[in-house]
């Protein structure tokens, strides 16, 4: 056939889009390349990647007792010295006790686990959701993934039975979701986020994409909801999470809840779909019996941070047996999820409680990371408002603040010439300025004449905060 | 549009099959609860896992010097006590070294690493390339994989651009193949393998296989050859090896080699494609230039064994730098390998080397492993030369013994009643008899009217295979 070229290789991989490991991201590791080798051409000293929600390349430390255990499961003839451990690494009775526990019902973390994962490390994530939501689960239709990512490949192969079957996605979104889609040579049907209403969902403007989408001959499926929110921050109310599960009821579409950030809350408290979906069962099974709900985590993001370890799971509410079978096998092909990961899902969701040996030291250090969290979030918020022409709403959740920029149309002109989005231009020149790597809005997509760029309050101190205030003066300077 | 049934979800996904996790490793799973529980109806004590390559499952035992080295990485304040390591836990100063090394080139094993893997892990990768085939490598073109599977979707995602794509793929073969290609919507293009010559390649089957392909429409892209081989353990003489690339060259196919299984050989040695093609680039650069090689490895397989660590890597020969920057897009849809597990393809490809203080040991435990490998695997080969009517080749590489079994026309009349293929129903009733789980033939394909199963030798003793040998006379008195 020739050799493969982009003209000859598969098409729906070439139109797939991922900005958040793109050409910015590219570029800022040559520059990281450059500093580590000397070079002293750059203007700036230092790398940031504000691009992507990656905690312990930045300042997060991982949590002791997770690491404790792990060492363990990855060497186990530590436990002929159990003495040692506890009298001199300073190990405590509940991580030997964790480990022996985990190695008792995983075996070798070598070994390949169950398809859908360790049984055992089901049954403590049903019980972890018990606890959460109030509402027993079955660890059944539990599946362990590599990362939430993984978990929504196998949902989104599942929903997708040709190009016309479509999945609505918030605008801005993750882009995972619109290049797996891409991949599956699938429908995105986007709705937009409510800018005015801290970036939440509108029932009605769901309701519309949705109509239009109907009306073009879409078979729209599932309704992917973010919360909190990536890129935008947004943490969902008890009311918008009912709302969408109504519209879904209604409509007979699959709820798709990406919920890795649960814990990375601001403002209120964090309502799940599932929560939602099981009371609304409970007072109207007529209407809300029928309804198929996916909700995802992870272990990358919250306190844990553990995204290298790809870790996760999804568990799932009313579907089809004989569809559950599918997705066994669809999982299967892929052998397991990594075995440590799922062991830190287990310390994840089952993490020491009040009166364990472990938990005075877990609860400062958890406490620390979710403070230091909420601080960098409210200084960067408070640098962004004081910058001419930059719109950005009060932090509410996950990792991300997502500013509007007014841009002016002489920057727009010139972005145009360079063949780029005008938030792309901008951000680019800021990497080239100032060595921060963010995220353009287009990466995400958002209202057409709007632009926005979303950045990680992941990276210590206020430095690198100085930088892009200096940067973006000059630029508006520039372009003004 | 109403609930997911297997009727509306995605038709290609239905269609996939993939029986090494299929419902007779289901129904093990099951016994082994049952047994767990105290049952004592079934006819057996144990439950032999004997259908899928899991070492650790079973009896290999995860070499020391690894996961000592994974102990700090997961647990890096261990370095707080070199001593105590070194005096008091058996760690080399070896390990310690490696560990910081490793720690200072990754940084925290919870972090994200680059899309296509740790930059200093794709150096030591190469530099093992280069020591194993005598030719350079360059670290640019290698990307770490979430072991060899996720590494294959991603080549067969890039290649499968229409439903009549098709992949040249070896049967007998490893059902991820033919799996992901069901998946894909692609066109498996089969072409079999020569039982009567240890199971290796036949050019001319493999050169009329294509051109009733092409003949039929399907634009064939690539030739995937599994060596040594999964499930037949066939181990490819150069001349086939060479014989392959002179067929890719002159049909302009992308060649797969799947190498999975290269330290797994015990009659002659190992051949790489990459050192194959390379010479052949060398001696006859006109007719070999051109030609594109993916070739994969992992961690799974081995003395190594770890493929609970999902870790493995694909090295690129010859791609177009545009479709390789497509690659690079995709693998970072999914962000990254598992780090641990990227860590772990650095040991393997980077062992201790005599004069190192960890070297004695780990000589002593892979010879080890290698030895009793060999040995399981010869006591099987001699108990199926006794069985009546099974037929079984020497023993040459990875970690499968393929034999053939006559089974009478009453027993294939016994399995249509059942609705099952006469392979499937014989595995089915040896599972229900003796607890030893199997995978039948019909799992991997063959040639019409034969017969085969498929037994990892990985599970210690003979016992299980007495009760093999039991099952089987009873099986053919039965329906003699």
């Amino acid at each position: 056939m020739g050799r493969l070229t982009l003209d000859n290789i598969n098409p729906h991989v070439v139109e797939a889009k991922y900005a958040v490991r793109g050409e910015l991201a590219v570029k800022s590791e040559v520059f990281r390349a450059k500093l580590r080798k000397g070079d002293k051409d750059l203007p700036f000293e230092e790398v940031i990647s504000a691009n992507i929600g990656n905690p312990q390349q930045l300042d997060q430390k991982p949590i002791t007792f997770f690491r404790q255990v792990l060492s363990i499961l990855e060497n186990p003839k530590l436990l002929d010295h159990e003495d040692v451990l506890l009298n001199t690494l300073g190990y405590k009775s509940d991580v030997i006790a964790r480990a022996k526990w985990l190695l008792d019902h995983v075996g070798s973390v070598g070994a390949y686990s169950a398809s859908a994962g360790v049984p055992t490390i089901k049954e403590s994530i049903a019980k972890f959701l018990e606890k959460r939501d109030g509402f027993a689960a079955d660890p059944a239709h539990i599946y362990l993934s590599g990362g939430a990512s993984s978990g929504v490949n196998t949902l989104l192969n599942i929903l997708c039975a040709a190009p016309n079957s479509g999945i609505l996605v918030p605008i801005p979104q993750y882009p995972l979701y619109t290049a797996s889609l891409s991949v599956l040579n699938a429908t995105t049907v986007p709705y937009y986020l409510d800018e005015a209403a801290h970036w939440g969902t509108s029932l009605e403007t769901i309701k519309a994409a949705h109509a239009q989408a109907k009306a073009a001959g879409t078979d729209v499926r599932a309704i992917v909801i973010i919360n909190p929110g990536n890129p935008t921050g947004a943490s969902l109310s008890e009311a918008e999470v009912r709302s969408v599960l109504e519209f879904a009821a209604d409509e007979e579409l699959v709820v798709l809840a990406d919920e890795v950030y649960q814990t990375n809350v601001f403002v209120g408290t964090f309502h799940s779909f599932r929560h939602a979906l099981l009371q609304l069962q409970q007072d109207d099974p007529a209407r809300y019996g029928g309804v198929e709900l996916a909700s995802l985590h992870s272990i990358s993001k919250g306190m844990v941070g553990e995204c290298g370890h790809r870790g996760g799971y999804f568990e799932l509410v009313g579907f089809d047996p004989a569809v559950e079978e599918q997705i066994y096998k669809f999982v299967s092909i892929t052998l397991c999820a990594p075995v440590i990961g799922q062991c830190l899902v287990e310390l994840m969701v089952n993490p020491p409680v009040e009166g364990d040996p472990s938990f005075p030291l877990y609860d400062e250090e958890y406490g620390a990371i979710f403070r230091g969290l909420q601080q960098r979030a409210t200084a960067l918020y408070e640098a962004f408002r004081e910058m001419e022409g930059v719109e950005c709403g009060v932090p509410q959740g996950s990792m991300y603040l997502f500013p509007t920029i007014h841009l002016s149309p002489r920057a727009i002109a010139a972005a145009e010439k360079e063949g780029r989005a005008a938030d792309e231009f901008y951000c680019m020149r800021l990497l080239d300025a100032t060595g921060v790597c963010l995220v353009p809005g287009s990466g995400f997509g958002q209202k057409e004449g709007t632009f926005h760029f979303r950045t990680t309050f992941l990276a210590p101190g206020t430095e690198w905060v100085g930088r892009i205030k200096k940067f973006h003066q000059e630029f508006m300077d520039e372009f003004r």
